[in-house]
């Protein structure tokens, strides 16, 4: 049995985290976060796949090739160290030595995670000056404002728990997230970092997290705009002591909560995009296979047509069947159906029939509206 | 030499038009067009390539398989006439029976268009009733009228008339085209008919055409909504009496006449996009072929990101750079060059250097504003 605790971020055993205000943004908000693990732990990752991104996640991607072990992760919002050529990776690396060096560890084992403006050099000097009180704020309640100072145009923070019991041991797993704007599969302007208790196998932590991201994370749009800057991590340190996690044992379980954590997430993003009024659940069944099914559901939420159609509470069906025959899928007319619910309500659900086979996806996606744009041309 | 008559319909010999109100749109507006010429012409047709097509594209392709010689278009606005399954077929059907009736041609003569609300059934008695009217007052100067009763949310009806000389013969070709949201490539949610007195061979007149659409409706994007109802068709009925024109013979004048009017069309819907306040000109160079820089240029011009910081006078190039490096092509940043006009003035110029290659290309696009979802949120 999962049980699963909405909202909460209950950091699994031998996990600490910090947040502070490194004068990054404008404003005195909080804009640093550290994330540690007392023993060393496993990694699985996964980024963005545009293909010019950030100064961070070039440096992971070489760390996740160097090393097998990990004690931390450090994110700052305000400044997504993008666009910032050889001295935003010099950045990138000064950010996770100055971490490194704090807590005793090699530099290749603390994560590094930017999000804010692209293109502008990152104040690292500010970061460094900040990185001792980080550290030494270090705590297990130190969550509370780590969760908050990963954020941008966000108006609340993102986290959940689950804990379920494996071999009579209890894990835990723990998510936050971030993000708004800039939201499209693969993926999201987005960070999500998960925290586990649960011993279990690098391959097959990986590739539950692929699995996770896939029907989560990578299902989620809100302007169709890549970023370059998502990263979703999972660090497990085997603190729950539990049989290890493998392909024979206890992996059924551990995906189950890891889905849970991650589709929490990447609704809680929707539901919290840039000027939205409403969450909406795309479903396109009777497709030929899974892959049809998700190209058509994500034409639809990414029509800027339908997504003003639904902020304005018309129903304007002719919009997903335009969305739907765009994507280039071979269709006829009269197999198609489509069941939309009231677009009165805060949620709304759309059904859209392809008739060409059995298989189906989900997606989520928000309106589109004025206040998007007021966010998004003010925002620097 | 070509003369460019900008603003201007002038139709060529032979040709006719008339536009009328039918009542299809809910105020006392024109809202069909009759478009006729007084000997046969050939035609060249490019529709939506939007798998669920309209009812009027679906008729246009049989009559084009059927027959080679055409007299007339009728267009509608108000209603796309667009997942209206047999019943919208039948209605299209009708629309060209009446009128071949009255113009006493052959029903496939007479090419058919609809554009305005998808799904809902067209009101064919109206155009029934309407039909002789719109024949009885067919005139040279009916275009004036005909080229406003196929507007929808447009607030400027587009044309231009070019003029050159071929043999001691003065050749007219004359454009007119509707447009304003849903805007997309292949092809845009648009009309174009434009009228030619050239004699030409048919073959030549259809590649012409391709090449042309290619440069310019294909090039422009509002919103990135591709329409179920796009359609440019060419008439040409040689009474210029020109030495036909081929492979051979003043194929290039014709073509670089043909261009300079679908690209001032192409142009001028982008101008008057729903709710823009900006025209932006993107131009990708040093790509590795012509594919690869329009993909990037198109993946910049549908970045809703970047165009509400166009919108908002905010230099935010990060956005440029994240929707350059979300479309797939292998880059990297020390190669990538962005130079940006003023963003204060209404026409912005956006240039990306890839450092791949030596080919360019060039898309059009508008800014994205609270205007544009005041239209759409209401549009019905």
């Amino acid at each position: 049995m999962i049980k699963f605790n909405d909202n909460q971020a209950q950091l699994p055993l031998g996990f600490k985290a910090s947040g502070v205000c490194a004068n990054i943004k404008r404003k005195d908000k909080l804009d640093l976060a550290l994330f540690y693990s007392e023993k060393k732990a496993k990694a699985a990752c996964l980024f963005t796949t545009n293909t010019l991104p950030a100064a961070p996640i070039i440096l992971c991607r070489e760390y996740l090739r160097r090393v097998k072990f990990f004690y931390a992760i450090i994110a700052n919002s305000g400044n997504a160290n993008c666009f910032t050529s050889k001295a935003g990776l010099k950045d990138s690396l000064d950010m996770s030595k100055v971490i490194s060096e704090l807590l005793g560890v090699h530099k290749e084992a603390v994560l590094v995670a930017s999000t804010g403006v692209i293109g502008k050099r990152l104040p690292i000097e500010k970061i460094i000056a900040a990185a001792p009180v980080l550290v030494k704020s270090l705590a297990k309640d130190g969550i509370k404002l780590a969760k908050k100072a990963i954020l941008t145009t966000d108006t609340l923070s993102k986290a959940c728990t689950v804990k379920f019991k494996l071999d009579g041991k209890l894990i835990t797993i723990c998510g936050i997230a971030k993000g708004s704007g800039m939201i499209a599969p693969n993926m999201a302007t987005m960070f999500s970092f998960i925290f586990t208790d649960a011993e279990i196998e690098s391959k097959v932590l990986n590739s539950a997290l692929k699995k996770a991201v896939g029907v989560s994370f990578n299902c989620i749009t809100v302007d169709a705009c890549m970023s370059t800057n998502d990263m979703v991590a999972v660090l497990a340190n085997g603190e729950a002591k539990n049989k290890i996690i493998s392909n024979k044992h206890g992996l059924r379980l551990f995906e189950d909560a890891l889905n849970l954590v991650c589709l929490d997430l990447a609704k809680k993003i929707v539901k919290d995009a840039e000027g939205a009024t409403k969450f909406i659940t795309i479903t396109v069944g009777e497709a030929k296979d899974y892959s049809q099914a998700k190209k058509a559901a994500l034409a639809v939420a990414n029509s800027n047509l339908f997504k003003t159609a639904v902020y304005g509470q018309n129903p304007n069906f002719g919009r997903i069947v335009a969305s739907v025959g765009s994507c280039g899928i071979d269709l006829k007319e009269e197999e198609i159906k489509i069941k939309v619910s009231s677009l009165r309500k805060k949620e709304i659900n759309v059904l859209v029939l392809l008739g060409k086979g059995k298989s189906s996806a989900t997606v989520y996606t928000s309106d589109l509206t004025p206040e998007y744009i007021k966010i998004n041309a003010a925002y620097n």
